[in-house]
């Protein structure tokens, strides 16, 4: 499963610091701190900037570029920033996200024509956050035909079921982790994606439920997660359910994870 | 799921320490932690004792229906010991356990007529241990049958698919996964059971494994699990996995967990 780190966004109070003062030394140590620990994809939003968003944005992106040789997620509710920003990355850039209300699809057309691009793509439709997992599914049916049809291929989709807060709904793990499994099911070659700390929305012990519910949604399939790669114990979680998924051979990833201090007990 | 707490075996030095010396208070004080912590049933082992294990084990059993009220597994691998044993036992007794091998079921024919008891069963035959899900299966399966014969309701019966170590075998994680779906699936009102430590055998930070195992395994439906319930972090996930599963009503149970200082970080 894919680590989307999720660390470099201007609504964390030190990252705003970073961007207004900028402070680069500071962003290239929380994107190199972030591939250490396991992170394959960097997120960067500066959605908090009202009025500088694109300036920041593309800051932020040579900055982290300058750092670290790692695969950006430009993350993003303004798609003219996305458009703009989108050229600046050397990697083959993951646009997060798209949706499938009419409008906002139609706003992202022009950036996911732009150019090569992998496309987060949120099951959510003018009817607002789906309740139910068969709304998920045809929300994401939409999105993946709208996608297709933009030449998009399947592997460079990324359809997030869009979770909701477990103290909100009892049985929002059991419909995200049905969700998950319906979709890869349903959509032969579409990933999936899940910003994880969602789910805890308004709990305590946040990081235990984030990590739980980490291990049972990469069982479910989930192909790509955004997350911080700084808690140890999620990682750790990371790295076991790695192994019982049958993806750690002879347990070589998890006994180097261990020698190098990155197991948490 | 039902948490069977397996600290009372005297392989562990303290308990066997606590035996040699009728240490009554010492045992008390195992049985009364693991009930505060969260265990339904207390496993009974004083299989390392050869020579008084009889004496030993209706000793722990006095001493521990002293303390709380529980109910009890007995687990030896002496027929003759759990017949003498299980009627002190003031609730349904749980008795750990039968295989499918041909003469240890024989032997263990008598234990299971005595009186009502719920029957942990492991999927081993004569053949050895299973190193397929369908060897599983059809262990289960001729134990259910059997079991059934002699009167014990499906209920009353816990497969246990004897968990191999994934140092041993990188894939017995999702083995075990599957063999424990399957049962569910095959035979209708039959539990299961693991032993959960066995899957992280000659690893390093056992616990991680065994907590993330064990968040996998609720999922896949797993009944019961014989495990350390002072292991807070394993606890911890074991409340998160249940409030993800939807069987914690508006987090009722997770939150006065954490007001009780039970739950990690």
């Amino acid at each position: 499963m894919l680590i989307v780190g999720e660390r470099i966004n201007t609504s964390r109070k030190e990252i705003d610091r970073a961007v207004e003062e900028r402070d680069a030394a500071f962003i290239r140590d929380e994107a190199r701190r972030q591939v250490e620990a396991g992170a394959q994809v960097l997120d960067v939003n500066a959605g908090s900037r009202v009025g500088s968003e694109l300036k920041d944005l593309t800051w932020l992106i040579d900055v982290i570029q300058d750092s670290v040789s790692v695969r950006l997620s430009l993350d993003s509710a303004t798609p003219s920033c996305l458009l703009e920003a989108m050229g600046r990355i050397k990697q083959l850039p993951m646009i997060n996200s798209t949706t499938a209300e009419r409008s906002r699809f139609e706003q992202m057309v022009p950036v996911i024509e732009e150019q090569a691009c992998e496309v987060v793509a949120l099951c959510v439709d003018d009817r607002g956050l789906p309740g139910h997992v068969h709304q998920v599914l045809e929300n994401g049916e939409k999105l993946v035909r709208d996608l297709e049809s933009l030449g998009v291929p399947r592997e460079r989709i990324y359809l997030d079921p869009v979770l909701r807060a477990v103290s909100t709904d009892s049985e929002a793990g059991l419909k995200a982790l049905e969700a998950i499994r319906r979709i890869h099911g349903s959509f032969q070659g579409v990933r999936t994606l899940c910003g994880l700390s969602n789910i805890s929305y308004a709990l305590p012990q946040r990081s235990l439920l984030n990590r739980t519910f980490l291990a049972l949604a990469m069982e479910a399939g989930l192909s790509a997660c955004l997350l911080d790669p700084l808690d140890t114990r999620l990682m750790g979680t990371w790295r076991a359910a790695t192994l019982f998924m049958g993806r750690d051979a002879y347990c070589l990833e998890y006994i180097r994870a261990y020698r190098e201090g990155k197991l948490p007990e």
